[in-house]
């Protein structure tokens, strides 16, 4: 008898590929097959060369269970220190923002959590909201830094994000914030601020290939159009592709600006106008929808869905999990969210949490299920595609592979200690 | 040594009792103390009147831990047959209520498939739904029949709850909803139905021992208050308590009907007027917000919270667990619903899915932490209560306790296999 052709064979699938073409690339009674830690073989069970048995050293009956590449999480800035939750409490017993401020809320007490955290804390604290993803079927995600606001801290910030990736074997990357809100010791001293981001916290992480991509917060109570221009030039000096919060709370001209840099991805979007749009498609800059923060802030103003389907610039969604306006442990919710709130079809909803999520993270080998891709694989509890998006909260993940190996379940945070 | 005095003791807890008086009923650095399947002690660790060991036979440290009573989810549809993915698709992707109807959508599918689905497979299909909520916190929960519409089905229904409650060890009460929908073979004797209900259904399972309370869902499309009144009228005659679907759409004057008949609770609400405000107040009947159906609804209409407070109505939450109008599976995200969306504070909604929730099931023994209660207990891996309703989505369970004994995670619904 030869050597078998691969090293598992995954059959009784539903496969919901992400092939282009048809309605989620679906393969009904499909079969997969790993090697190492790539996909091998993907296709209908009748098309497969031999018996299951003869073809991979361990085969897997799935029982018609629904199948789909990991998910992918492009936007999140889930390491941070404390947490929100007194703010959440006053805002719902009448406190003002103001009242809230004096009594140390809002993001300056992010950075102060985040700052007076050591490395182990930090990854300690950010952990569990990590696996909490990944136990809701996340393989891959984003990090970004931006409650440090210091070199120290920003860089302690990006190495947690490493060690969460390592630690949990599951893909993270890096992008660098330093343009998200300004410090407060540099409150009279905001270009001072912009070139120390520019010149000095930028070079020096990226040398220490702690940054994957760069953003910033382009936005009124944010950083200027000038001011982002100018991290993005050193950016690209420095060979890092970009992406930009933009379009949040108003136009800012924002997605244009990360367009005209060829960037990964422009988030939020919902004051995103006619040009920006226009300019996105050419640029093949994905637009990444953030649910959870338009429903944590009871947003009404909707992201420019229509436009952006017939300018075909593609969708991802993110959880944009984050302690103060989308504090969102689930990325299947948000794809839920996206659906109900933003009226995004399953289909576009599922495609925004895997294919074109990888695009906006520039990930090539990852997000649909074809051969070459990395084995990142997700086994639900449920037959079919849209009931991903359908079934609200609620544990639906059966099985998880990462690289081509199965994960040991329960990935509950059960060890973890609260804060 | 003399005899422990207790079974187990749970220290270094921080308790969320719900006790009237205080927010939250909160007491930091608590222990509590448990013999069989109650609540024997529960306090300050301070005011232990020994050293823990000397206390129990057994002792539990939960590193401050937050410790809830078990929630309790007072309003569900959890036992259905199929799901409804495949409309939700549909009508995403554009197509018309009456394409859906034609495709053989809506209630007319689940009763279909509920009515085609036997016991075992009932039960399979709907026991993972009960172990999510289980898994997220949930120890209590009340589940309607309304999808059989004939005897049989509506019996079958009522037994999968049981056997529910049965296998995962957890409270279940039971509501008969025969006046759910008319069902399509009754479609031209409506009264014919109504009798069949009141004169041979509700009798009839009441004498199994199936029914702990009656349901009506009184509403344009619905029933009216009088056929309502009908099936409240035999209610009284069989000593069970009643509740309804009320003022969800339009106002029916429902909530007055069902304070009338000094019932449990009256559900939804968004339409409430100040009549039935005032008749529920006078008859201490809960309100129970449902924000799931608001939310996948798209509803902009609130239930008059500020009403409701005026006039000292006691406000629960539940999922309103069903395959068409609230596909939610986790109370926790209920809770932050009613807080995002109802503009509840953290302290109504967790009162909400414990102390309030016990009382709309009539429930004495249940929903707080206090000596003489239920055991049933929840540990949370997070140490302030305001965050199980900050938290959207995740895993925050720790451990959980039914009467006592404590459930062995993961409870996550791998071993199921999908529809
Ligand atoms: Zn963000
Ligand atoms: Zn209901």
């Amino acid at each position: 008898m030869s050597e078998p052709r691969w090293d598992r064979l995954l059959v009784d699938a539903t496969l919901a590929t992400f092939a282009a073409g048809h309605p989620f690339g679906l393969v009904g009674r499909g079969a997969l097959a790993i090697t190492g830690d790539r996909i091998a073989w993907v296709g209908p069970a009748d098309a497969l060369p031999d018996a299951p048995e003869r073809l991979a050293a361990t085969v897997d009956r799935l029982d018609g269970a629904l199948l789909t590449p990991g998910l992918i999480d492009c936007h999140t800035h889930l390491v941070f220190g404390g947490d929100r939750a007194r703010e959440f409490d006053m805002r719902l017993n009448g406190a003002s923002y103001e009242a809230i401020a004096r009594a140390g809320g809002g993001i300056a007490s992010t950075v102060a959590a985040t700052r007076g955290a050591d490395e182990a804390e930090l990854l300690r604290q950010s952990l569990p909201r990590a696996r909490a993803l990944l136990r809701d079927g996340v393989t891959t995600l984003e990090i970004k830094s931006g409650y440090g606001l210091d070199l120290a801290t920003e860089r302690r910030m990006l190495r947690v994000a490493r060690r969460i990736g390592q630690t949990l074997g599951i893909g993270v990357c890096t992008s660098f914030l330093g343009l998200h809100a300004l410090p407060p010791e540099y409150r009279e001293r905001r270009a001072e601020y912009v070139a120390l981001v520019c010149d000095e916290m930028l070079p020096t992480l990226a040398a220490e290939g702690l940054v994957d991509a760069v953003d910033a917060f382009c936005e009124g109570i944010g950083f200027s159009r000038e001011e982002t221009a100018r991290v993005f030039e050193r950016a690209a000096a420095l060979g890092l592709p970009v992406k930009l919060h933009a379009e949040q709370l108003s136009d800012q001209d924002g997605a244009a600006l990360v367009a005209a840099h060829r960037g990964l991805s422009a988030d939020h979007l919902e004051y995103l106008g006619e040009g920006g749009l226009r300019a996105m498609a050419q640029a093949g800059t994905v637009a990444v929808l953030l649910p959870g923060a338009f429903y944590a802030l009871r947003e009404t103003r909707l992201p420019p869905v229509e436009g952006l389907r017939a300018h075909g610039v593609p969708i991802a969604i993110a959880t944009d999990c984050n302690p103060g306006t989308s504090p969102l442990l689930s990325l299947r919710l948000a794809a839920n969210m996206a659906c109900t709130l933003f009226r995004l079809t399953p289909e576009e909803a599922l495609r925004g949490i895997t294919v074109h999520a990888a695009r906006a993270l520039g990930l090539a080998d990852r997000g649909t299920l074809a051969v070459g891709q990395r084995a990142d694989l997700v086994a639900w509890t449920v037959g079919q595609p849209a009931e991903l998006c359908y079934w609200t909260g609620g544990d639906l993940l059966r099985a998880v592979w990462l690289g081509g190996r199965e994960v040991p379940l329960p990935l509950n945070p059960a060890a973890s200690s609260p804060e």
